[in-house]
C-alpha cells in the first residue's frame, strides 16, 4: 500500500503506455519501463496487452475518438481527454459505440468538475443558498505565449469556443441542468496579440452569449493574451445569492510586500491551476472501473459542450447570431 | 473659510434650490432654508434669481434636457445628471444648445469619472502599464429590491441598459477613446426576479457585447437581483496587463470572522460605493465654472453614450443583432 | 451653504491662523489670507482674537499643552493633535485645566476613533458579535524614510511607543474599556534600518504586549521599516469571533495584473489611510462645539494612552518587564 | 506504478502498523490488512518485522522518543511527529541515539516547512527580496472545540507553547537560521473560554517575545479560542520588504455573495490547511531513504524549538520573563 494514501484511494496499476514521439519515449523509457510499465509505439499493439482493463486517452485531439472506440471494442473502460473530437458526427460515434458497450465506464474529462473549489459551489448551490441559478459568468484565460505557438495549434484545435470555451460550457450545463436548450448563441472576437490566426479564421479573444429557453443565460470570455497566468473564473448567479470560483486568482497563500505595493503570483499554466483536479479525476474514474461505481459526468455532455461550443465558434466566424427552437433544432435565418 | 478645507478647493454657496414636490420641500425648507437657500416650486422662476451662475439638474430624467437648455439660455453653467434623456434626438438638442454658447461649462454627471479608482486605472493606462487596451468588462449591479419600484420605473426609464450601462458605456468611451466606432450589438435579457418587467420590454438581468472596430471589445452585465449589495466591477484587459476596479466589493476595511466564515459587507446602494465621487465631480464641475477650467468630459460623449445604450437596449427587445459601417452608419438587416 | 454637504454638517469658519514657520506663513498668505483669515506669529496673540470659539492645536509636541491650557483659560474649545505631551505630568496639567472649564469642549485627537471601518468594528462589538473582546493586537506601520529624519525626531517624540503606539493603545481602551488596569508591560525592539536611533534609546521597530487585569491581552507592533506603505492593522479577538480592521491594506479598489502576479497598492502615509477620519473628527467636534453635543472621546483617555505608552517605552529601554496590582499602582521589582 | 504519479515520487509501501488502540485496530482490520499489511498491537514487535526500513512515529507524544530510539536501534529510518518529548532532556536523547546512526535519516515532523507557500516564501527570502528578516509574527490558531478535550489534553500537551507554538518557533529558525540565540522571553496568557486549564497552569490564548542575539525579533500568539476555523497565519518582516503566509485564511477558491456581505470559509482543522504539506513530507522523508538524499530539517532543530517553547511555557506560567547570554545560557534573575 503506498505511505501516503490517507483516504485508501483505489490502486490501478500502470501497466502499458503508448507514444507515437521518439522524445516522450526516451523519457518513457527512463521513468516508466523500469517500474515495469511496457511501451509502446502502436496504440492498437498497445490495447491487445492481456490484462489490461481501462485506457486514458491523452493523444492528440484528432485521434481522441478513433482510439476511443477501438479501445471499448477491445473491452477496455476509457478516459478520454477533452474534446471528443471537434467535429460534432465524430463526437457522436463516440456516445454510439458506447452504447452498445453499457456495462463500460466511458469518461470525457472534463477537469473542472473534479477541482475541490466547484465541487463546492455546486454543493451550495444543492443547497439551495443562491436560490434559481440564472446567469453563468465563465472564463478560460491562458498566459500569453508570445512563441507562436497558439497559431500552429489552431489548424486542428476547432477555435477558441471549441477549445477553450468548452470547459466553461460543460460547467454550464452542470450548473443550469443537462437538459437545457440554447435558444440563441452570438459571439465576436479579436485578434490582439496574433494576427496570424486570421489565416485559421480563429482569435485570441473571444466573448460569446448563449441564451438558453428557460430564462437562464451563460456569457465566456476566452483569452490566450493574459500577461499574468492562467485566470479561469466562473460566476454563477442566483436568484438569491451568487458564487464566484477563483474570482481572486492565486498560486499559493504567499503574499510580496514591497516597494510598488503588495503582490501574489498566479498559477503560469491551466496545469497549475487544476493540478489536484486532474488527481481526483483519475482517482474517480479508477474508483468508478474497479469497483463499478458511477461515472460523475455522462459522455453525452461532452456531445452537448462541444454541440454548443461550435455554434459559438460559427457565430464568432460569422459574425452572426444562431437560433435554436425550443427542442434545440436551430432555425435557419430566413425564417426569423 | 471651511473648517475641513485642507486643500483649498472651489468655493461655491447654494443659493438657491427647486423642487415640485411637497416632502423634498419640507425638507428644504428645516435644512436649506436657514442656511440662506432661496427654494422654489417652479424652475423657470429659479433660474431667474439674480446672482445665480450655475445650476446642478437632478430632477426626473425627462426635465432633463429641457431645463438644461432653460439654463444655458439664462446664461448658466449646466452640471446635468445622466442620462441627458432616454431619447436620443433630445440628447442632440442639448449639445446644440450648448454650441450656442461655448463659453458656458455645460457637463453630464458621469461619476465615476470621478472616483478615485477608476482615476488611477486611467493613469495606469496611460502610462502603458497594460499595453492596448482591447477588451473592456463591465457591470452595474444593483441590490435586489424586492419593493417592485424597478418595475413602475421601467416605464420611463429608458430600459437596462440605457438606464444602467450607460456607465459601462462612458467608461468604454473613457478608456477605449471617444472616437471609437461601434461594429456590433448584440444583447441578452432575462426576467429573474420581476416578471412584470415583461410590459415595460424591459429585464432585470442583461448580457451585451459591442464589438468596435480597431479590434476592440467591451461586454456589460446589467441587473437588480444581487443579494449582496451594490456591485459595480470594470476589468480593463490590455495586451500586456490587466486592470481591475472593485473587483472585491467591499464597504469598508473591516472582516468579520465567525463560524460560518469570514465576511465582509458591501455597500447597498450606488452611492454607498460613489459618495466620494460625486463630492469629486461637484468640486470639478464648480472649479472649472469658476475658474474657468475645462471640464472633466466633453458633453458629446453623453450621447454616445445613451446612442450604444439604446442600440443594446433595442437588440436586447428585438433578439436581433444590430451593424455599423466603418462611419459608424446602421447596417440595415437585408443588407447583411 | 457649500454646494457639497449632502448632509449638512456644522459649519465653523476658519477665521484665525498662527504659526512660527515662514515657510507655513508664505503657505498661508496664498492660500489662507485671500479667504478671510487674520494669520498671526505669535500663539497668544491669535487666541486673542475677538469672535474666536475655538482652536485646533497642530504644532510640535511639546507646546501641545502649554498651548492647550492658554486657549482654555480665553474660554476656547480646544482640538489638539495626540499627544498631550510626552511627559505624563503635563498630560495631567491640561486635564486639571479641563476640570475648571467644563462647559468647554477639550478633545485630544485620536484620529482613528473617527475612522469608519473603526466605527463599523466597534459597532459589531457592541451587537455581541464577537462575543467578549479579549485579546487585541495592533499595529502601527510607517513607510520606511530613509531621510534620517525619524532619527532627529526621536529627540523628542517620546520613543516608538509614545509617539506611534499611543494609537493603538487608545483603541484598547476604546475595545476593552476606559477603565481597563494594566498589569503588566513587556517590551522589545531591534534598529534595523536607523542604528543612529541608539543616541536616543529608539528604536525602529518594537514589539509589546500589555496584560490587563480581567483576562485580557493587548499586544503591539511598531514600525518605521515597512517597504510598501503605511499598514496600521487592527485585531480585536472575542470569545465567539474577530474582527480586522484594515487585514488587507490598499490605496484603492484597483488591481494591476501583470506578469510578475497581481498587485495592489498601499497608501504612503498615515494621511492617505485616514484622510476621510481627520474630516470626520474636526466635523464631529465642530459640531460638539457649535451644538454643545458631547465628545466622542474623554480627556483623561488621552492621559491613559500616554501612561501606557511610557511604560511600554520604559519597559523597551529598561528590557524589564513592568507590573501593577490591581488599582494601578507599579510594583517594585524588588517586592515580586 | 500508480496511475496518479505525474512525477514519479519514490515508491515506499506500507507493510506494517501498530496501534494499542482496539478502535484503531479495527478500522485498520477493514482498510489496511486487505492491501497486505501486517498489523501489530505491539511496537516492539512490528519494528522487528524482516524487511522493514523505516517507521513513521505518530503516537502519543509521551512515547515519540521511545520509540524513535528503539526504531534506530532496530537500523529503521524515523519519521517522529512533533514534538520528540515536552521534556528536553529526553529530546537530547533521541538527537544522541541519532549520532550513533549517522546513516540513518531521522526526522521530527514539522508539517509547515513541507507546505507549497512557507517554501515559496523561504525561497523569496534567499532570493533577498525582503533584504535582511529582522521581525517573524507567527500564529498557530485552532478552531475553538467546546468538547473540554484540550483541558485533558494540557494534562501532558506540554503546554500551548510547546504544543502549538513550536511549529512558529521551527519556522522561526528556519528563516532567522538555526544558529540563532534568544536573548529574552516574555510571555503572558488569558483562559477566556477554558478556565478549567487553570488546574493544568496552561492558558487558551498566548502570546510571547522571543528576541534574539543580533537585532531580530519573533512573537507568537496561539489560541484555541477561533470561531472560524484554522488560522496558522506568519509575517516574515525584512529590511526591504515582508511576506505573508496565509494572510487570508480560506477553504477552497469559493466566495459565497449573499444578503449579509460575501463569505468565505476557512478549514476547521490543522490537517485542512497543511494536507498537501503532510503528503509532501512524507515523500520527501521516503526520498531521503530510499534515494540516500539528505533531510529537509536537522533533528537539532526539534530540540532547539522545544527549548525555546519550553522557555515561553515557563514565563507564561512564572509571569517572569528570561534572559539568556550571548552563547545561550541561562541568566539567574539575581544576576540581572
Amino acid at each position: 500500500m503506498p505511505l501516503t494514501s490517507s483516504t485508501a484511494p483505489p490502486e490501478p496499476e500502470l501497466v502499458a503506455a503508448f507514444t507515437p514521439d521518439p522524445v516522450e519515449m526516451a523519457w518513457a523509457k527512463i521513468n516508466l519501463e523500469p517500474h515495469g510499465v511496457t511501451l509502446y509505439d502502436d496504440y492498437t499493439k498497445m490495447i491487445e496487452q492481456p490484462g489490461l482493463n481501462a485506457v486514458v486517452i491523452g493523444t492528440a485531439t484528432s485521434v481522441h475518438a478513433e482510439e476511443a472506440i477501438q479501445a471499448m471494442q477491445k473491452n477496455l473502460h476509457v478516459l478520454v481527454e477533452k474534446p471528443l473530437s471537434t467535429d460534432l458526427e465524430i463526437c457522436r460515434s463516440v456516445v454510439n459505440e458506447g452504447k452498445k458497450h453499457p456495462h463500460l465506464k466511458v469518461m470525457c474529462g472534463f477537469s473542472r468538475r473534479f477541482d475541490e473549489s466547484y465541487r463546492d459551489a455546486y454543493s451550495k448551490v444543492e443547497q439551495g443558498l443562491i436560490g434559481r441559478p440564472s446567469i453563468i459568468r465563465s472564463q478560460t484565460c491562458d498566459k500569453h505565449d508570445p512563441s507562436g505557438f497558439f497559431v500552429a495549434y489552431a489548424a486542428w484545435s476547432g477555435g477558441v469556443f471549441v477549445d477553450m470555451a468548452v470547459h466553461d460550457i460543460d460547467l454550464t450545463l452542470w450548473f443550469f441542468g443537462d437538459d437545457i436548450i440554447p435558444k440563441s448563441v452570438s459571439a465576436h472576437g479579436i485578434r490582439a496579440v496574433q494576427p496570424d490566426l486570421a489565416q485559421y479564421n480563429d482569435y485570441d479573444n473571444a466573448v460569446g452569449i448563449v441564451e438558453f429557453w428557460g430564462g437562464k443565460i451563460a456569457y465566456y470570455y476566452c483569452s490566450r493574451m493574459m500577461a499574468h497566468g492562467q485566470e479561469d473564473t466562473t460566476e454563477i448567479i442566483g436568484t438569491e445569492g451568487k458564487l464566484t470560483v477563483n474570482g481572486n486568482p492565486q498560486s499559493n497563500l504567499v503574499n510580496y510586500y514591497h516597494e510598488g505595493g503588495i503582490t501574489r503570483e498566479v498559477p503560469a499554466h491551466y496545469y497549475g491551476r487544476f493540478e489536484a483536479a486532474f488527481v481526483q479525476e483519475a482517482n474517480d474514474f479508477a474508483e468508478a472501473c474497479l469497483d463499478n461505481k458511477p461515472l460523475a459526468l455522462k459522455l453525452t455532455n461532452a456531445v452537448r459542450a462541444v454541440e454548443i461550443g461550435s455554434a459559438l465558434q460559427e457565430a464568432l466566424v460569422s459574425g452572426k447570431q444562431i437560433r435554436f427552437d425550443e427542442i434545440g433544432r436551430r432555425i435557419e435565418e430566413n425564417k426569423l
